[in-house]
């Protein structure tokens, strides 16, 4: 397996200019003083669909040589992904099928046909969404653009972490969202980097700790599909390159309850003014759990997205 | 009555450098379909204490002579006034009082002590807070800072609106939040140095248009106390400062309703990931308002700020 490098990061950095939105850093005086540490924050839920896999689905689809575009891209996902290859597609004028699952809010479905995409559906509980992207793969010849398991994905992902380090400078340590681990690995490519010394932290749903159990166990754990708020990160497993390229850079792995995900949900809207889903509260938590720990430090966070529906968040909001 | 110019908004950006935050201008690629407009959000709701009354505040008190910060300054306000003048008093080393009802959040009055600032609590039904504000200014020789009534108030304002030429260039309209006239009179004063021929509109809640019918009439109208969740701009009446500046310059007038400021701040929340204030609504709604009629322009709209309570924040929302 070839592993992407800070080249591919780079490469991805030059298609995504103009493209994809410069997000904005953003600090808060008041977390800061909690701390006694200067915590920047890579706001990727201003980021084209809202949140930072734009970058990665669009960098996947503008790498594929002409003959692949032509045939089209196919991607499973009711989330954030699905959105950031169809608005990829849709930019670069590639057909493109997304496979969700009938239960999917019809706000996700509605989005993902404006941009243009088809919307297959398939039943949860009896259909296997891989095994139908794979049909499809097999019988159009589109190419399959995973969630993270793929060089240019990681690759994209790393010029949210890129566009912190050039921003604002060198870290002493940077806290990531961890699923499937795409946007860690891209961090740690772009950290290497520009930033050598910065410690970079993946951050999972306690009950979804299946990064963590894999570094400790030395090899890629499986668990049962997790429970959490932070529903961008549910993934059971990393997958082989993502999981290479965390041991590789030495990331450590984090975890946090769903409660202190909530608080700083609360944090950002009422201090910062601005919306975060409960997966891109994940680093915040992290950080905040660090306490003093992180005094006279500087430290990064990636706010991975903003995708929540208004009622879920007036509820947590509430709570 | 001396009227400031553009001079005063140049020396005002001189003096709040590296002090007020430049806050981003936001887009929204689907606000900007659903009208065929480019419209651009200058968000106030990221400047310090989350609204820009921070300029106003700062710039004035960054004014004074150095005899008149040492006997210190006074204000009244019971909302985002209170926290500039608290703010940048404690910047500047000078001593605040600050006067609030008795009913204030406790939030609201904590903040303004976390600030260092002393505060005075009256009773709403009883006392007159001006009055109270006076016997303070005549007792100690304190300098009262009016919200709006004051000339490095609104040339301190003005700097919002000039960093959002600064940053777009020329626009052909743009729309501010209308209560006492301070930041729509400073507004004004950049418009006309830097995008002259840009029409400029204030926005009042429907039920609060005292604006409206003091340039109808030609006079300052006093209006009874209106009621609108724009609870920043509840003015009864403009200053003769504002009013004279508003004639000057031509602005335009336009009010809306409740309920479209409702939605649009469930459209920031949900499109824009961004945490606005009923009243930092203002704009945005009239803007909306236009429809089609803004076809192929380039539009400002100045969102004032983001301080609303989670409560009422979460219900609004879920409305």
């Amino acid at each position: 397996m070839k592993l992407p490098s800070y080249e591919d990061v780079l490469l991805a950095a030059s298609r995504l200019r103009g493209i994809a939105h410069t997000t904005p850093v953003l600090s808060s005086s008041w977390f800061n003083a909690q701390l006694g540490a200067q915590v920047f924050f890579k706001c990727e839920n201003f980021q084209r669909i809202g949140a930072f896999k734009f970058r990665g689905g669009y960098n996947a689809l503008a790498a594929l040589p002409p003959e692949q575009r032509q045939r089209g891209v196919v991607a499973f996902s009711s989330g954030n992904h699905a959105q950031a290859v169809a608005l990829a597609a849709q930019l670069l004028g590639i057909p493109a099928v997304i496979i969700m699952p009938n239960t999917a809010p019809a706000t996700k479905k509605a989005a993902t046909l404006g941009y243009g995409a088809k919307v297959v559906e398939y039943d949860r509980l009896t259909e296997d969404r891989e095994q139908i992207a794979q049909q499809w793969v097999h019988n159009t010849g589109m190419t399959l653009i995973p969630p993270f398991a793929d060089a240019q994905v990681i690759a994209g992902q790393g010029t949210a972490a890129k566009e912190l380090f050039d921003e604002v400078g060198g870290l002493d340590e940077l806290y990531v969202p961890l699923g499937g681990g795409g946007l860690l690995s891209g961090a740690l490519l772009s950290a290497q980097a520009l930033s050598p010394d910065c410690r970079v932290y993946g951050v999972e749903p306690e009950t979804g700790n299946d990064a963590q159990q894999s570094l400790a166990q030395n090899k890629i754990v499986h668990i049962e599909p997790p429970r959490s708020i932070a529903d961008g990160a549910l993934t059971q497993a990393l997958a082989p390159i993502t999981f290479q390229l965390i041991q590789r850079y030495g990331a450590g792995v984090v975890t946090v309850q769903d409660a202190e995900l909530i608080q700083m949900l609360r944090f950002f809207a009422q201090r910062m003014k601005i919306v975060v889903e409960p997966t891109g509260c994940l680093g915040a938590a992290a950080v905040w759990n660090q306490g003093k720990q992180l005094q006279g430090k500087r430290v990064g966070v990636i706010i991975s997205g903003g995708n929540i529906d208004l009622t879920t968040f007036s509820q947590l909001l509430a709570s």
